[in-house]
């Protein structure tokens, strides 16, 4: 069987996008009941500024508790060097610098050129191999990479030479980020395609939103295309990039069920997956919760793979 | 570039589904919209007795007001001999009849078992070719392809052996349905492929709903695997099988912006079709509408095909 990796992002790209703060306690039973259901990688927080993201100014604390657990990769966010040097710190396993492909994305994000963003990405490595912390993984997440609702179009062949820079530059890892909810199935297969003719076997992993209810399609399309890593959050947890009803990350539960049906193995246990979305609808009474499987359960035929 | 056919089936599979009766009139400018839309295909009623579906009592009036348009290709369901006299009196060009291959859903669905319905199917042909109306195309909907809510599994030889007969009994199109919202792209994948060894080019259109969030992947994974016709339901009307949320068909203007973002040819201007929700959430107020790229926009860079 074809092992997917499913990366829950949710304590980071989901709760970065509330307006409510969710508690630490609340954030260390959530990274307790996914790993209970079986997810052996999350990326638990970002290391920026809590004037700047107070929904993640317990960091260092939410990545100790997750090191608690054995076999986990623990990632995490660092839009900068100092964020890096705080991942590091803090111990984390990877750490994904996001490098935005549209230029003017990347301003508006980072206050950088994409280019100045590779530059900082290097620092970053340079930090850490000075620091003797070859093993920890440092990932660019390639954001924007299918389009950008700034400035539209984001050619392909900017996302090509940026990943040729990131690549100079010393990343280990590339992750392919549908950062704004445009990627369609067939640029999915392109941009892989392209990418991976350069990058070759860093090219690991993709990130979708489902803005426009094509994060499972993109998924699997991803998937027949050679990725082995897909991020993805609990409920979909988000927030609504445009309105509600528009979901945000790829929901979890729901690409499980995708990838177990066809076969793949995730080593996550779905219907404890599922029953640990009542932890948000508890810490998150507000937050609309998203994903199908939930609501409509598991067909009745279904049989889990073996773990 | 590829042409996939879009069968509209919201008149029928969506309205049945509903409380509300739609007036015939709204049925009238629902047809006239999605006309205008580019939609030339369309499963505009049920042609059965009004006490068991009143939302479609108004079968002979909506077909006729459809058959005023050139070059529309309109189906009606017929569960039976009557239904498929009185579809052939009607005027229709295309008679879907539901086989179920679930034998419990058969029974509870039309009060036959597979192979009954297979023989009524047989006479439908009969009394189409007596009439001398070949020209009308009878179209097997293999239903509960994919699983059944009532018996569960439904095993891929059952779906072969019924398709067999539903061959030998003379029918010029299959269809395979996943009436219950249980299909998983692996499983459609496996199904087409068994299903063409059998039935070669009359396989020709798949049926999804979205219970489970994949009536877009399953869609794809078909197109994939060669087939040209799919159903879909404006907005995808059809209501909530299992819960709020869980919507029904697979929503039209969500695949439309897939498939054209893929380069298929739909022959359908998606700012149009998108406009026509609004007739409606007009004329069905207390219905929810389902869908993405309606509420979160085309992309900025989306490129409509040219028509």
């Amino acid at each position: 069987m074809t092992k997917i990796i499913i990366n829950e992002v949710g304590m980071r790209d989901g709760l970065q996008s509330l307006q409510t703060l969710m508690p630490t306690s609340d954030k260390k039973r959530w990274i307790d009941a996914a790993y209970a259901a079986g997810v052996r990688h999350m990326e638990v927080t970002s290391f920026v500024p809590a004037r700047l993201l107070p929904q993640l100014a317990d960091a260092t604390e939410v990545v100790a508790h997750a090191l608690t657990y054995p076999n986990l990769v623990v990632t995490a966010l660092a839009p900068n060097l100092r964020g890096a040097q705080n991942a590091l710190d803090a111990g984390v396993h990877r750490i994904v610098a996001p490098i935005s492909v549209s230029a003017a994305h990347s301003q508006a994000n980072v206050r950088r050129t994409p280019e100045e963003m590779v530059e900082e990405f290097g620092r970053m490595r340079d930090w850490r191999d000075r620091a003797g912390r070859q093993e920890v993984v440092l990932v660019a997440g390639m954001s924007t990479a299918f389009g950008c609702t700034r400035q539209g179009d984001v050619p392909l062949s900017d996302l090509c030479a940026l990943t040729r820079l990131v690549l100079d530059a010393g990343c280990d890892q590339v992750s392919l980020g549908d950062t704004t909810g445009y990627a369609t199935p067939g640029q999915v297969g392109e941009a892989i395609t392209a990418v991976r003719e350069i990058a070759g076997a860093k090219l690991q992993a993709a990130h979708f939103h489902d803005t426009r209810g094509l994060a499972l399609v993109n998924s699997l399309v991803a998937v027949q295309h050679g990725i082995r890593e897909l991020d993805s959050s609990l409920a979909g947890l988000g927030g609504c990039p445009f309105a509600p009803g528009a979901s945000g990350n790829t929901v979890t539960e729901d690409m499980v069920f995708m990838l177990q049906s066809m076969g793949y193995e995730t080593g996550i246990d779905l219907e404890r997956l599922i029953a640990s979305r009542e932890l948000l609808s508890n810490a998150l009474p507000n937050e609309p919760l998203y994903g199908y499987i939930a609501r409509a359960g598991l067909p009745m035929n279904f049989i889990a793979p073996a773990a």
